[in-house]
């Protein structure tokens, strides 16, 4: 898989007072590029969906800054699943200016959970095979 | 009824990057001093709540901004029920500093609505009650 | 002018608990397109910069919601410049899905300031001629 | 130094359309204690107080989630000082509820820079002391 490629512009209110993107926005970049890319594999976040058993709320997430992101700034954010566990997922993302500056990495580790009693469960097949579609585990 | 107190920090991810706290958190104040009234009264908000038949989405909401509000503040946000009708009910809050400056005001006009059918629906007799006990006309 | 049209995903993050995106995003995305136009004109929204002496912060926003908006949903925002008066302007964007449903409304009054002096001051010339090119004084 | 304790309701508009608050909420929860205490230690966090020489920007952020949260819930944020180095500083937060489960930890490491050159510069003496007064390096 190569990178799945999503680009946002700073919002004016991502940005606080000291004039870059709030620490904790980082997070929503990376969590937006994978709602967009769920959607681009035909398995859209929806919480409420009937005919879907599991959910994969989030067990951790890192980021690591590199540079401050500035209003005015278009960023890109390059998802890839980075590990495909038997009950988990890892998705990273490197987050960068359009010049290919460096400004972020983030991480996050899913579980995949049964929702009637919110305890891990397998990945379902057909969604794991997608995600196995997609891995790469390499960030170069 | 007096107006129900709020008291809260500005937060520093509110601020935008023009130092001041960016307009639609302002709205977010007004609903958490909602939410904090509604607990109080014994109704929390709580679209789960599976007893609950109701709830009241909002059909307007407007601000004035009267001064800018910066980090370092802390806020105040008076809160009353502005308005009791069959199937609506309006809340207003005057958000000021602590030594009285008048910063903004808010305005909220929620529906009543029947939740299987997202229908308008009469306010039930409880709530209504608890709302014309808390209902205060005027501002001053 | 024909409207400005900017279209978004509605986001995991802006989806309450009730299921439905929370009235005060709807201001964000009102923004969000207001920046993308800002941009668009070559006025981005930028406190920081050094050689303009004038701000716009709002003196007023309100908003009406016509139908619940969901996840899953994209939106469009259709924003137009309402009004151009000396010290202010006024616009206002109508937000639908793509099929052409009315979800909301959306107006917000800014005021011209001298960032010095944080006082009402005259729209610059230059800017209030990419206004008056962009006015839309009808919804229709 | 014992915990610095800070409690905040969840609200609303931070819980997600699954229910559960927002993973990137987590993050604010953890920053709005960091900025509670940093306010009561005589230092409150501001970028535009003209006599404060440094600053200190996120270089890391991670969170480990090890329940979901709810609307509903008050949360107790238990801030420490983990670490303290030449040029950064290490924050630590425990986050549970109000009868003592464990919900989330979250860790952010913070680099001084000079805010004239955004360059990494040693802590300055009178916050180092404060940072050591207040160190608490093991979470128990």
């Amino acid at each position: 898989m190569p990178w799945f490629i999503h680009r946002v512009p700073v919002r004016f209110h991502e940005v606080d007072s000291a004039g870059i993107v709030f620490f904790a926005r980082i997070f929503e970049y990376h969590h937006n590029a994978f709602e967009a890319w769920m959607r681009s594999i035909g398995h859209p976040l929806d919480p409420h969906s009937r005919d879907r058993r599991y959910a994969i709320p989030l067990a951790h997430a890192e980021a690591d800054y590199h540079a401050p992101i500035r209003l005015g700034q278009e960023v890109e954010v390059r998802l890839r699943v980075a590990a495909v566990g038997t009950k988990s997922l890892t998705m990273a993302s490197w987050i960068g200016s359009l010049e290919g500056d460096d400004l972020a990495t983030v991480k996050t580790v899913h579980v995949c959970i049964d929702r009637d009693t919110w305890r891990p469960a397998p990945i379902p097949d057909a969604f794991r095979e997608i995600l196995l579609d997609h891995h790469k585990p390499e960030a170069t």
